[in-house]
């Protein structure tokens, strides 16, 4: 193995840095844990792995959801996770230049005492990295309005398979010379080149949001109201929906005063300043519309973060109600009523609970299959839901993954969502990239026959 | 040659589509012409190509200023002219779904009539196609605010270069299953494979736009309006720059009763509704805080349109000059100034007049090289000044092209641009999607060597 004083063999190292946070995924035995400080160390790292043909695992702080930085056997996992420093932010062109281990929260705030803005808030954002967030594309709540962070991304260094380093991108606002590698890149899961630096574009702060909340006897009557306030031309900041079982959820997690017999609940935030109460009006007159309930409007800061702190409560009171999978179907948003429908119907018929919430402005859901994982049966019926819901979203023309990426947890499901021909071109390009298959193998696209 | 009533080798014919509107581009002699009107048609045409390694050379309006639509010797010209169906618009999920061969301004038009609104304005938007829109991942004026042609792009069909057909990215307004592909393609200038249908994004209708137009007695003095502008979170929907030459160069080709002494202009808009009045009067403040001699804001539309009526005359008034290279180069914002001045030294140095206008929030400058192409000497120094001009952008931290793409015109440009690192992962990934070379061989990337 590679000598360095960045590289341990030691297992009890190896065993805490095996996995990441997804659920029904088998982690190998890894060969060893680098964790340089530099890009000359990365490329050592490569350099070594390609010679030898050893599988690299990169990884980030490993919140994901799909096993994309989960250990293969013999692996070398490669933590970038001391790789932390802000390297720039330049206030006249609203950029900010980092190592892969910064964490999205520590950017965020040191962007914003200069009045600056980083959108995408994954909700790993206190947690997660930004070399994690652009190996899988991150989402998060205010994509509605300002997109995903491959909207942000700018400009890379890479480290090839091979250990050659590349720069590709630009700092300018717009650029066309050669192919948009920064986006094949973006996404790709650490299977394409190890991502060292990044050049993310910024925005100017925001107003801090106002927020209104609407419950529904029906998810129906909730995703009519999506399609039509959107239609209309506004643009919330956050348009997020919870259903019955969610909401149960967190009642009993923590009291808010929400009424016992909740059908839906869309939450809206307008970050427009003095026109985000306009926003919020127009909010709360289609939700009435469409038989809403109830509908609160904050009117002040503290109101509007009360109302929003039920959707913050979600992943710790699901997380209450047993061992779970998230998945992450996305759908035209015209289809989001069938997709909220079709997952209460998928439990049913399995016997297993799934508590759906989710980005509706996108359209993208992350129903949580809650199952019993010393029961083998609640296992088999849990796996059985979650292949029901992607193949539902497929069939509504949506994805199987929104925002949480493939991992090795979807793969089966990527393939039928590509078809032969996309199969064929997506192993194309890993081969251009990885001939001799080290980037995280079998993760995405399914490992070569030897 | 392919027999079908699509494919003409007619020399006349041949010769009306044998250039794009780039410069001091040589184009081959194509061996035919082929119109398809399907997809089934496109894929016949590569799979004939590919079997017999004949070099295949898509085209849309050929409005592209970089050669990516010129002819190279024995190619079959490939025009999607005929594909011009708008196939779907859904106005639940705003999106329209149209073939490659469909102008612009009419998918323009044909959502607007839905209350809709499709961004991407290339200066050659009215006669321009979106499948020439995708190939060169087209800028425009309101970039600035809504963005490039990529960032509308959700899925595409595309054949690959044996004849294949591929169904890439989604509907869905977020997604990460798999590479992103969809955005490979776009800007990739026809080499690696032929657009066949878009599914593009829509917004909802912007109000009409509301305009101001300010002198100033230096490029420094308005180069210093934009970044102060931006950077106080004002988001205008154009925001255009125009040097002495370029004024004089309008005022000589309509009196538009500018002042004689103009050192330059700014145009901006904003189509915020009533919130344009405030946009607009904080623009007037920031410029007479930097020295604006003369300031006018729009108060209704008539007096808007008037304002923007010289930023449109542009293309024709400095197309009186003479011959001409129009450049494309893009710096981050905050060199602008050095940008602009360093060109006016260029066209000093060479003895050749120099227009420049352009894209001044996104730093992209249009700089027009103009010369005598009758007077070998004036090619020179003309070619020298184009040169000379990416070299600056380069130094400047920029790019070689902010919107007009690579062709044949930039081409060695291109490979001091990427480095050979860069370089050669774009080899690779042309090999892997084209690897008998037939699809636009010589654009964006040198031929390699038989």
């Amino acid at each position: 193995m590679i000598e360095a004083d960045y590289v341990t063999t030691d297992p009890d190292v190896l065993e805490a840095y095996r996995s990441d946070r997804a659920g029904f995924v088998v982690a190998g035995r890894p060969a060893a844990l680098a964790r340089p400080r530099s890009t000359a160390e990365v490329a050592r790292v490569l350099e070594f792995a390609h010679e030898h043909r050893i599988p690299v695992v990169p990884q980030g702080a490993r919140t994901g959801m799909s096993g994309g930085a989960t250990a293969v056997e013999g692996a070398i996992l490669l933590s970038l996770e001391r790789m932390d420093r802000i390297l720039a932010i330049d206030e006249l062109n609203h950029t900010a230049t980092v190592e892969p281990g910064v964490i999205n929260a520590v950017l965020s705030a040191a962007v914003a005492e200069k009045g600056l803005f980083y959108p995408p808030d994954p909700g790993s954002w206190q947690i997660s990295t930004i070399g994690g967030n652009v190996a899988t594309n991150a989402g998060g709540l205010c994509c509605v309005k300002y997109g995903v962070t491959s909207d942000f991304v700018r400009e890379l260094e890479v480290v090839l398979a091979d250990g050659r380093i590349l720069r590709t991108g630009r700092r300018t606002a717009k650029g066309v010379a050669g192919y948009d590698l920064v986006r094949l890149f973006t996404g790709s899961e650490g299977t394409l080149g190890v991502v060292t630096e990044v050049t993310v574009a910024l925005r100017s702060a925001a107003e801090r949001p106002l927020t209104a909340l609407a419950f529904f006897a029906t998810p129906a009557a909730a995703c009519g109201v999506v399609g039509d306030y959107l239609s209309s031309g506004r643009r919330p900041s956050v348009l997020e929906f919870m259903d019955s079982a969610t909401v149960d959820a967190v009642s009993a997690y923590r009291d808010l005063g929400f009424p016992d017999d909740v059908g839906a609940v869309l939450i809206a935030q307008s970050d427009r300043g003095p026109a985000a109460h306009d926003d919020l009006d127009a909010f709360a007159k289609v939700a009435r519309e469409h038989g809403a309930t109830e509908v609160f409007v904050a009117t002040d800061q503290a109101e509007a973060d009360l109302l929003i702190e039920a959707r913050r409560l979600v992943g710790d009171a699901v997380g209450e109600l047993g061992d779970q999978l998230v998945d992450d179907v996305c759908v035209p948003r015209s289809r989001l009523a069938e997709l909220v429908e079709g997952i209460a119907a998928i439990g049913h018929e399995h016997g297993v609970r799934i508590p759906c919430c989710g980005h509706a402005g996108d359209g993208n859901m992350h129903p949580t299959v809650v199952f019993d994982a010393a029961d083998p049966d609640s296992v088999r019926r849990g796996q059985a839901a979650f292949d029901a819901i992607m193949q539902l979203g497929l069939r509504l023309g949506g994805t199987i993954t929104g925002e949480h990426g493939i991992g090795t947890l979807k793969q089966p499901w990527l393939e039928t969502e590509l078809g032969e021909v996309g199969l064929s071109v997506h192993q194309a390009v890993k081969q251009a990239f990885d001939p001799r298959g080290i980037l995280n193998p079998g993760k995405v696209l399914r490992r070569p026959p030897c």
